[in-house]
């Protein structure tokens, strides 16, 4: 099956935004087996898109239209899909009730009669219902051709694809995927530990790809059946993890799966409890362990300790030592630790302080940050150094070793 | 002048990487008045990108393509295009000097034939020296076309772009355009409002977008003057701000700002200090606000009370007041917003409470916040329903809620 992916927004043309959505269905489809030879960005305007469809319609056998769905008048990929194949739109009574819902609930927020449009299809499309937002997405078959349409924003289109779409379009011959996540390791060092493998693997694939301080290796076959693809990617997977340390640097599996997530569900089945006091993070720390559902049975609180005072006066640290020792200190990240466990009374404390940039602190360097951790048993401290990186990357990779501390430490014997 | 942009590779129609370059060329083109009608992606393919070329001859007078000029067997641009225009191949000497020296200082690479393809051009192409990498790109016309010929690395094709091309490229009257942020309104009802005005107007234009609980407003005018540009721009907006509320929703300028940015501005230049209790934001709130360099100046620190012994413990709230009023009231954000302002000594506080969900909480609905806010005079507390969204959003657009009834109450006489 030939597919092609048309974003429909100007923006896109523009450079305003990025297309994502593209790379997000081409990855979908190609885990279904479904080749993408074709992407295409054009405007919000009738005629090009009407070219487009054109050229679409006579090369590929899928045609995938995503943005364009919204409530204003720029937004005209269902009216021009319907003008192409010569039908007309009709309204779903499903996105139509989810409108009035949506407005009942909101008595402030006025109607117009644009909203309407959300709720619309092109005639005898399936309708593709959208779990985050109000305008309705279309499948349907006219002349060997099937034509899909999904909404614009990220989040909307992402939910749709997962939940209605990819389930409709039949597998052929499937590709069947491992995510292998790390962390502490960077991806040149991955590739060159795994130099000879990636070089002489073709079946499974094995493909490297790098995140604001992760990695991941995803592992794809394409097989009829399930449990032949599963011994493929397991005997591909111990080879792997049997090279230096990456046994150790491996945490998880998945691409939704991140160290917050993987820490979340360790604290949850292990019973533990968690408090932290962060400096240089501000409670990103913290703020990321409260993304999921039932963070409440793990994560009680605890401090944003950005100044010395705040340091001093809410940790009850005494301002003597902090000056003696330093802000930036594994004296002061210890204590950190430890004051938060005891004053919430967790079973764990974490503490972070760093340098977050632009300039140095007390002499020490841009990107060093001290991370404490402290249990029943002991505290202790450790230091990390990010490096020269933005004030943004070096607070979240900060937050991604103190997760990574606690996962080992929790998981430690 | 109508451009079009193709990006050759497979990694790109596989979803393993995403399209940077084409949002990076469509702004720079934007900005030298060139609009970009289209951008495509195609795979290492010789006919597929025949075909492309076919298309694109036939509807551009700009074409650019980028990718595939690499000393590997799959990378074929400069050879599909130059079939395409039936010219030869010929080699750039400068680029070919480039790679003598390259391979002389590396005695340990060895170069393969394949190397020299780094070096060849389109017959009758300018060449595009390459500052970071060896393959040269080439710029040529051939029936009123403008073939350009760029590499696939980021770091490769910007350098060139900024370096090569764009003082190639005459300029045809420059783009001005000035972003207009707005919060606490929808996209669908800013857009009716400005209905008129977004139907009748063609110069300067305007183009609405939606961000998470954000709209932005985008004025773009062609013109060779700048003052005649700024004046143009300044009579919309003018327009713009007079209807209904607007001047109220909007807060500030540019597509790199932000509510965070605005009030951590207005933080510095009026000397205030902050703190903040945060229940289901977790320190989302207090991490927005450390984001920028000199945030030790108005950030103090304050307090994650997750659970409710949190709240009563941290801020010394009576169990039995948090009980009776509920921990999602506008009792509990008060009295957290006092508490934090009093013990981080601020001259204001605020706090966060709310159902962040899945479920519902305490009988309130999911989506549910309390802001509280505190300063010298008075505490206040401000109810906003979000409404059913996912977790995540909630959260976030809470942040925005109450970065907003900050600035409103430092812009308040």
């Amino acid at each position: 099956m030939k597919a092609e992916i048309i974003a429909v927004g100007t923006e896109i043309l523009t450079g305003q935004i990025l297309n994502t959505n593209a790379q997000f269905l081409s990855e979908k489809l190609a885990e279904l087996g479904i080749d993408v030879y074709f992407q295409t960005a054009v405007g919000d305007n009738h005629e090009r898109l009407l070219s487009v469809l054109e050229i679409a319609s006579g090369r590929s056998d899928l045609v995938v239209l995503c943005g364009g769905l919204g409530p204003t008048d720029d937004d005209l990929t269902k009216q021009t899909l319907a003008q192409f194949l010569a039908r007309d739109l009709v309204t779903d009574p499903q996105a139509s009730q989810k409108l009035d819902n949506f407005f009942a609930q909101r008595p402030a927020s006025s109607r117009t009669p644009n909203n309407d449009r959300q709720a619309q299809l092109v005639a005898g499309s399936q309708a593709l219902a959208n779990p985050n937002g109000l305008a309705v997405g279309g499948m349907l078959t006219v002349n060997q051709v099937t034509y899909v349409v999904l909404p614009g924003p990220p989040s909307e289109l992402k939910a749709m694809v997962q939940e209605e779409l990819l389930p409709r379009l039949s597998p052929q011959g499937r590709l069947y995927s491992r995510v292998l996540r790390f962390f502490g390791i960077g991806e040149s060092r991955l590739v060159t530990i795994l130099d000879d493998v990636i070089k002489q693997q073709t079946d499974p694939t094995l493909a490297p790809y790098a995140k604001t301080g992760e990695v991941t290796l995803r592992l794809s076959t394409k097989a009829s059946d399930e449990s032949l693809a599963q011994a493929k990617l397991d005997a591909l997977e111990q080879l792997i993890l049997s090279r230096e340390r990456l046994a150790d640097y491996f945490y998880g599996y998945g691409e939704d799966h991140s160290l917050a997530k993987e820490v979340a569900d360790l604290l949850k089945t292990r019973e533990q409890t968690l408090a932290a006091a962060e400096s240089l993070t501000a409670g990103l720390f913290q703020s990321s362990l409260a993304q999921f559902s039932g963070a409440s049975s793990y994560l009680v609180g605890g401090f944003v300790a950005y100044s010395m005072a705040a340091k001093a006066n809410l940790l009850e640290i005494p301002l003597q030592d902090l000056e003696e020792h330093g802000v930036v200190s594994a004296f002061t990240a210890e204590k950190m630790a430890e004051q938060a466990r005891l004053k919430l009374g967790t079973s764990l404390g974490v503490s972070l302080t760093g340098v977050a940039g632009p300039d140095s602190l007390e002499g020490q360097p841009l990107g060093r940050v001290y991370i404490g951790i402290a249990n029943a048993q002991q505290t202790r401290s450790y230091q990390v150094d990010i490096g020269k990186r933005s004030r943004q990357d070096i607070r979240q990779i900060a937050v991604l070793h103190a997760l990574d501390l606690v996962r080992r430490t929790l998981l430690s014997p």
